[in-house]
């Protein structure tokens, strides 16, 4: 097997945590695989990094020298991880994005990976060596090195995994995995052994973050088998796959997950003239000013020709919406006391009645359901925040994910 | 003009002296150059990376690892000097040694320089930016990050600065320049305005230890011309440039300076068979196994067919070179108590008698000559090492240096 690790800036934060970490990485090569490592900077490092270019400028400084200054701590670690596995007897080298063949556009400071050329992660694998590479960073093409921006060591170790075919590609955190759903709020919550990128996609709100959604889709477009585990212990973490490879699965269940997204503020307009696009030339203004719409909602139209419409967007984002829809209707109600609570599972697809047990448990419970909408595998939501917990503790046994 | 500036750890030890040295970078801005400054890492960032790595291994680590642990600190330099620059107003860039186009061979750690693809440096000084390169590194063929081993941030500098036929190559440090010796000595020496690169290199072994040699061969090399300046006051420098540029000087003195060199050790072969090859012999042996060999003194054959055989070493290889030399004579003896006294000057090329004033200088004070190997541009004597502070001030003041 080809195994991909990437270990994030916990996982490395201090010099014994490298040190772990090479012994982890050392079980993997002994187990007959081949290694390729990406690593984030130690804790710690890029805010000081960050801290120092602060005190030059309060302003943004440019992008270009700002790649050049994060880069670094990546480069750090991947070196003192290399000379820790070299002293332990497994030939390891580092190497930067740069070596790795990680080619972006460039986007400083939020690159896209371009083209990666795995020539010298290949030679060095033949040669029997581990390799590790500074996560985060490629080079442009006129040889300036670039960072890819929040989450960009994930996306680093699903790009290198999918250049080279690897049969996996674990992302290592402080977290066991993907839960059926946040465990501060329902502690009966399972780890859940594998999902699909979409279930994953819907649920990124739940909870801990795992990660990016960015990661995810790239996982997806490239077919790479992601697993998502603790490196603080030796649990079995999350796969994160194809729906292919769910399919197989006799056990999967009809639901995966129960997310609860707190970030949303629901907006009202009522008396908006009920005329063909009308509504479209709404969204095309909100979309202008790169304001991220969720769900959305019109109603049939009343006797007087109006129309009511409904949408949510994130909550940083409310105010900015407000000034775009104000003069569009007759009043504009914004609510940010919402909460989006969503059932996600690729099982529902071939099932019916999966929306209907959702509609009942929210019922039995007195919680309102102010909006709805859904997908071929979600059913979202829209509730008062104060019933968020309470929903997702509903859902969650509703659908028997407790047992 | 066109100015390449070089400063080292200490002049960018803290976030103040950067903001310092991004000051004097906008003066030679302002006042009408183009400008490439190379940086070294901050004071302390290289020597608490090297702390890092020895957590992990006592040996050696890979020199590949060690390479891209050790250029990040020059990288951080680089992006916060242009980060201060780009705030001031003046538009600056940082470069990576790969950004620059440093192309080095794959001897990691001390990696040659094979060339300078000066298109990224050319293109942003055209647009009008301040370039900052990141010293002490390249990358190699492959693409893996090098570095040029120690003084290797003013041999990148001075390689910029033949690339891109710069007018002047300044190197900043906490001296203000060449010296007509050791000032802790003779407190009458003066800074010197120009010496030769010939010159330079005779003086290396002179006090504080300016610049390196492989600097300063370069220099010669490629026709740059150095000075060497402090970046803590305003005082002109020292020009180190070539002896075509030295003769257009009227007053260019006999002398340039007098050097002391404490690190020698006199090996004295007596008995040695007079034998064609003999010496050859000796000397091969002691180069193969890397002793460095300075002053060499074969005296005429005795009568019984021996000669004896004198030479110097580097006080450290002192041992090694008498585990080579043993069994090849009737006695072998060995004496680190001596120093080294040069009398430098490329005007003793054209003047007779300059040797004979060293020598009688010296028997004026009563100090025995050991030995005397002279070259185009210099004297050596090989004297007791408690005379050698007499010696240098007796030539100091001999030679007229201190008027």
């Amino acid at each position: 097997m080809l195994v991909v690790q990437k270990y994030g800036g916990t996982s490395v934060g201090t010099l014994e945590r490298i040190e772990e970490v090479a012994k982890r990485v050392i079980e993997t090569k002994k187990a007959g695989n081949d290694v390729v490592v990406v690593v984030s900077a130690m804790s710690g490092v890029t805010n000081k990094l960050i801290e120092y270019a602060e005190y030059f400028t309060k302003e943004a400084p440019c992008s270009k020298d700002m790649d050049m200054l994060l880069s670094a701590g990546e480069r750090v670690t991947s070196a003192l991880l290399a000379i820790a596995l070299n002293e332990k007897g497994y030939p390891a080298i580092s190497m930067s994005g740069r070596a790795a063949g990680i080619v972006t556009d460039d986007s400083h400071t939020k690159a896209r990976i371009i083209n990666i050329d795995s020539t010298n992660m290949r030679n060095e694998l033949d040669s029997g060596k581990i390799v590790v590479v500074a996560g985060f960073q490629g080079v442009s093409e006129d040889g300036f090195v670039t960072t890819l921006g929040r989450g960009g060591s994930d996306l680093s170790a699903v790009a290198v995994a999918g250049a080279l075919s690897a049969d996996v590609c674990e992302i290592y955190t402080d977290v066991d995995g993907v839960y059926t759903t946040d465990p501060r709020i329902e502690p009966k919550a399972k780890k859940l052994d594998r999902i699909s990128y979409d279930e994953m996609l819907e649920l990124a709100s739940m909870g801990a973050k795992v990660l990016q959604n960015r990661s995810v889709e790239l996982a997806k477009k490239l077919n790479v088998n992601l697993v998502t585990r603790s490196s603080f212990n030796n649990n079995e973490g999350t796969l994160i796959t194809g729906e292919a490879n769910m399919e197989n699965n006799m056990e999967q269940a009809l639901i995966s997950g129960i997310a609860l997204d707190k970030n949303q503020a629901r907006v009202t307009l009522r008396g908006v003239v009920d005329r063909p696009g009308v509504a479209a030339s709404i969204f095309k203004k909100l979309a202008e000013k790169n304001i991220n719409v969720d769900m959305i909602i019109q109603n049939t139209s009343h006797e007087d020709g109006t129309t009511s419409l409904g949408f949510t967007v994130p909550q940083n984002e409310m105010e900015a919406a407000r000034s775009v829809v104000e003069g569009t209707a007759k009043s504009v109600e914004i609510d940010s006391d919402v909460v989006k609570v969503s059932v996600v599972g690729v099982g529902m697809k071939s099932h019916s009645g999966v929306a209907s047990l959702a509609f009942s448990t929210l019922a039995n419970e007195g919680i309102n359901i102010q909006m709805i909408s859904t997908s071929e595998i979600k059913i979202s939501m829209i509730v008062a925040a104060k019933y968020g917990e309470l929903a997702v503790r509903a859902l969650h046994k509703a659908y028997e994910l407790d047992i």
